[in-house]
């Protein structure tokens, strides 16, 4: 088996950005002091996260191809969430150096599919040895479009909450592989592999979203956010919400506070007129905070620090 | 004590962001899905780098306020090594949940600083709570004005070979501390904190550099790269290699083979004004690699994966 260490820093950067297609945004790829990205709107919009080994993903649970597909989709949402089009992604790898390279390769591959489905290409990176842990960091940049971005900040009493997307399917796929089990194949996989439905966001900008985000801590907690940033209270009716039967017992659980299926929240104008693919669950009222039902929910979302 | 992992991570980043000033080309700071720079040329420079404790970093060895200083500039510097202004940094900070709250916020105010000195403003990024080492993930922005990269790739035969900084001090003052000494203190804090000279990108386009980038590496290592992607061979003249007496007996080797002060080398044509500030210790010629006085150097640059 050929190692990191073995091929050495220069030799794997080689070997990983072979496999990187490079699409038309990209001025310069990897291989230099830095990328350059196109920005053709003046702007770029730029997010980051650090998924760590054991705490984000685990490699007996998940392949690495599903591991480079998750990491790229939970920072392409971001990009999305704003109202923008992704256009590059740069990865900061710290891998133990007795890591097979196959692994490595494997999830660059995955990192790659999933930005070629999202429009978007891996421009660099860095990786350096670690000693024990795998850390993945993973910088997405986008464009506008020369609109403006749509924060968390813009939602008003009266409009519509609605979400679009699977969401609670990858916590019930992570309840599942937790307690030993790798059946139904599609939640198990939802946790692997999360498809965030990245047309989400210009969907939600025709139809005016006044405001928009990621579901990656939990809807309750993300749309939390929302009303914190908006100074808002947001109203769930229980009985709009959608819970798949697939998600079992807990369902409604799942889907209220489960992270990680990068699913798309927003609120709308209470006139505007929504394609069938989102679900209308709630709505803004004046206050704070997060009621189901009209009255706080139980169970928290996911804070990285206390899980 | 205040821990990590007591404040919680939306309690951490609240006091962390509290700290970041922003800048103007700062559209959308921190709190948002991601955030919206400025890029006035229609194009971002982008680059990422990772620092992991033990390997890039020692507490024991520099402070938090250090560390945020080094790991802003060798970011800021690479795109300063590409002819472009720094904009904007993101940050994923991995951190055990028993780290002092203050740690965090000391690594925050160096990072803000040192981005502040480049121009540029620490707009958005990631904590999440990590065993045991802390792994920091900075990715830096910058704008090229309009102008065409300086990449590693233009060197062309004839041209000279300059460097603009100091070169040795980092692994001068990296050698002190691993024998338990901290004098000269000059030396210690160039490991601690590097200084770029961040005005040697303009200072380079003026002259008219065909190649540029930062000194991370080593010089003859770096030297190769541009070598490498230029398609050409770098000759050093040892006698016009600066070498301090401050750097002590090994101090050639130092200057050759030290890694992290991020200066700068660049080649210019033959018949480029260079500032004083620049110093030619070499040339272009064809062939390829890196010679010192007409033959390979002996000691190595540094390897992430073997050192």
């Amino acid at each position: 088996m050929s190692t990191i260490g073995g091929l050495g820093e220069f030799g794997l950067i080689s070997r990983l950005t072979r496999r990187l297609p490079q699409g038309p945004a990209v001025e310069l790829g990897p291989g230099d002091d830095a990328a350059v990205v196109a920005a053709p709107d003046g702007r770029t919009v730029a997010t980051t996260d650090l998924l760590v080994e054991g705490r984000h993903f685990r490699r007996d649970w998940s392949g690495p191809y599903d591991i480079g597909i998750k990491a790229a989709a939970q920072n392409l949402a971001d990009v999305v969430a704003m109202g923008a089009a992704p256009t590059a992604l740069l990865i900061g790898l710290a891998i133990p150096v007795d890591t097979a390279v196959e692994w490595a390769e494997r999830l660059y591959d995955g990192l790659a599919d999933e930005c070629t489905r999202a429009g978007a290409s891996v421009v660099g990176g860095d990786v350096v040895g670690a000693s024990e842990e795998i850390t993945i960091a993973v910088t997405a940049l986008g464009d506008l479009g020369g609109r403006p971005p749509l924060t968390r900040s813009g939602a008003r009493p009266g409009d519509l909450v609605a979400v679009r997307g699977r969401i609670g399917y990858s916590a019930a796929g992570l309840e599942l592989l937790a307690s030993g089990r790798d059946e139904p194949a599609e939640l198990v996989e939802a946790h692997r592999r999360p498809q965030p439905p990245y047309e989400a966001g210009e969907e939600a900008r025709a139809a005016g979203a006044t405001a928009l985000m990621d579901v990656s801590d939990g809807l309750l907690q993300d749309l939390g956010h929302i009303a914190s940033a908006s100074g808002v209270r947001i109203d769930i009716t229980r009985s709009d919400v959608p819970v798949p039967g697939l998600l079992g017992s807990a369902g409604l659980d799942h889907v209220l506070t489960g992270g990680e299926d990068h699913a798309f929240a927003a609120t709308f104008p209470e006139d505007a007129v929504l394609p069938p693919s989102w679900t209308v669950l709630g709505r803004v009222a004046e206050g704070h905070g997060v009621l189901v039902d009209g009255r706080p929910y139980e169970r928290g979302g996911w804070d990285h620090f206390r899980a």
